[in-house]
């Protein structure tokens, strides 16, 4: 077994990817917020008249998206064509599920591009609504859908 | 139910804190990587020869918590004192829990700069792994522990 | 006549204010976008079905007012604790006038916070509305008030 | 009408360009900056032995034609490929125009540049200057010139 | 004698390379660290125990060498495709010569984000020892090697 | 021999610093430009008409202390008070020492933003530079002056 981003004496490199080529790529990802079915409805419902948290997280993500050269030491600097963060809320779960989807056309992936746009995305959601509970938290952070390179298309098992 | 980061006609802010004292912060985050086994095992066997994923994840996290400001849209400028990241591995389930601990002498709390260090440090493990495993994921992000603002201490159930 | 920001010699410099008290210090500074009558109409109508454009506005500028150690070159970096945007809209006009405030406990003023932080929202009201109006335009940047330094108090004239 | 930055459903997105093909873009702004004429004088006079005001603005400017995917929320990050600052000096009236000429080889324009980079380098001419004068005001900010999308070529009315 | 990012009038510009067709670049540059030998030594025998002071230098040289547009004011953004660091370490000199490799497919060439990586891989050097020894410096940071531009192969004297 | 920016375990951590208390810090860091005595005696005869690259230096410097946080990896945010740049030119040996000052009232000293500021003002002379003469080189980069911590005043020797 070896890791992506060292080279053979297990130094930390930024992966040379001068010598592939330019292909359209598009990841997906994704991140569930936990919270009260009672904070979820009022987010929902005060959307015009207390504060829109979702349209917040939104713009968080998206603008996380263009950071990630900054955030993921040996990730490369991409030039990102496309972002969008979806919310699917479930009151009586409590749950926000964000999906954070990314698209470029370049030399290699854009999966930390959309997994990093997710979970800042959850993060500030989680930011607005800690003062009204505690005990908010995130799981599901992970990759459902990426096609565009070599390795071919990857789906989430059960997608 | 009110949100913290609007005002009184729905309008986001950065919330007014000047009127508030500098007090001593401290707030504790985790987040939870899970793999295979043996994609654990190799991490932790290949630490000097293949290269060092959790030194390099480490060192993400702590750079995290020093860009908050930027990347939560709403938070105010911190200047914080202590930033330390700690890795609890097991390999039989195949997790590694991130432990973020932050500290300042502030008039807001460091909530977000834990929670942000931690799941960068987590996104940081996905990127060095995903060549070997695709379907890593990332849940249970949540506050471990903070102290020091007027709410008092809080500490999640169970610990 | 003297330069704030350069040295007896004409040298460029950030001005040495470690000798100076935090005050509490305010500031308000506006900037005026001019578009159609037609264009601000929809703007306001379509608020919750086609696109919150003051509420991203809302939003650079709060953003905005965090960057200035990076945007303005011998400025200071500050711990901001407050920062608001308003929106007054006149449509017979077709004017947003931006108002943004910023308040922070330091040693040198928050003018430069402000002025960025209206210029940017009235900036992204620009973005946002190019594709629709080619000829926006944006004038009446300026501060309108500010207090807390040693210069005392001052209100733009007609205010 | 319709605006650029959102879905069908009014939510915030970076539009998805990666279908476009990249042209040649060319695009220039301006902002005007006000203040009085002796204080105008001085810093023309002044440039070598008291400090090089615009010098210092002209370098703001085109560091800020390089900030614009994180000062505009739904920008896409643009390679450019020049950029330039012009002032033209007018003692009697105490204006300065800035013009902000920025060019690049994409699949969108470069307008946001030209206008944010022409934006901070007449802000910063403020920062130098607000310690002599207080009243200082920027006025039309606004697009000039741009070239080589698939809207065809657009000149300012009345250049 | 003329300079690279002036304008015919001695304006500071970023100089227009949207003429310019795309290359393969390569950059080596160096920068070498003297400390004494025991600080050496016990850099290189701590690593697994006290703290791997050259694989955090080697990240922040990877890091910075995408900062390159944040801090050399008139260079051009550029998407770097690979980037690495060696150390050379000599005891008995108590020396550790940091090499740092950048590579691009691009219109100008990668020697600055070469220079940069190495430069602030010292400085992190630098940085963790300091504590233990005040007199530690830097030298010989140049241009070891570069290819792909116009101007053809350059190998340092000596090399 | 122990590291200042590891645990006792050899983890990198961001120091806690918050039990210190605020003195008012400064530091000067130097670093010498190598160039022919030609291409030096030309940047000083042209900087009126063939553009200022020392004046543009020395901004890149003085940003460039503003920056440290997000260039060393476990370096503390500092609010700095001070940044002050300058050139000591010596044309017959074709040398260009920058001498960087930078003053805070912090809990923890300001070396590295010296360090860090007369490297970026170095590194931006060799940029504009580069052109010219490609074998321009940067030495004796190191920490001139230091007081106001709890190590005393440090001058290095034959100051």
């Amino acid at each position: 077994m070896s890791f992506n981003h060292f080279d053979g004496q297990g130094k930390a490199i930024m992966v040379d990817v001068s010598g592939k080529k330019k292909t359209l790529r598009t990841a997906t990802a994704a991140a569930t917020v936990h919270m009260s079915s009672n904070l979820l409805q009022a987010i929902l419902d005060h959307k015009t008249t207390k504060g829109d948290v979702l349209g917040v997280a939104r713009l968080a993500g998206i603008a996380a998206s263009k950071k990630v050269p900054d955030l993921i030491p040996l990730s490369h600097p991409l030039a990102i064509h496309h972002a969008a963060i979806e919310f699917n809320c479930d009151v009586d779960q409590g749950t926000v599920e964000v999906q954070a989807t990314v698209r470029a056309y370049e030399r290699t992936g854009v999966e930390m591009e959309a997994m990093v746009s997710a979970s800042l995305a959850a993060l500030t959601i989680y930011d607005m609504c800690k003062g009204s509970e505690k005990d908010i938290s995130i799981d599901a952070v992970r990759l459902l859908f990426k096609e565009g390179g070599k390795s071919g298309t990857y789906r989430a098992e059960g997608l």
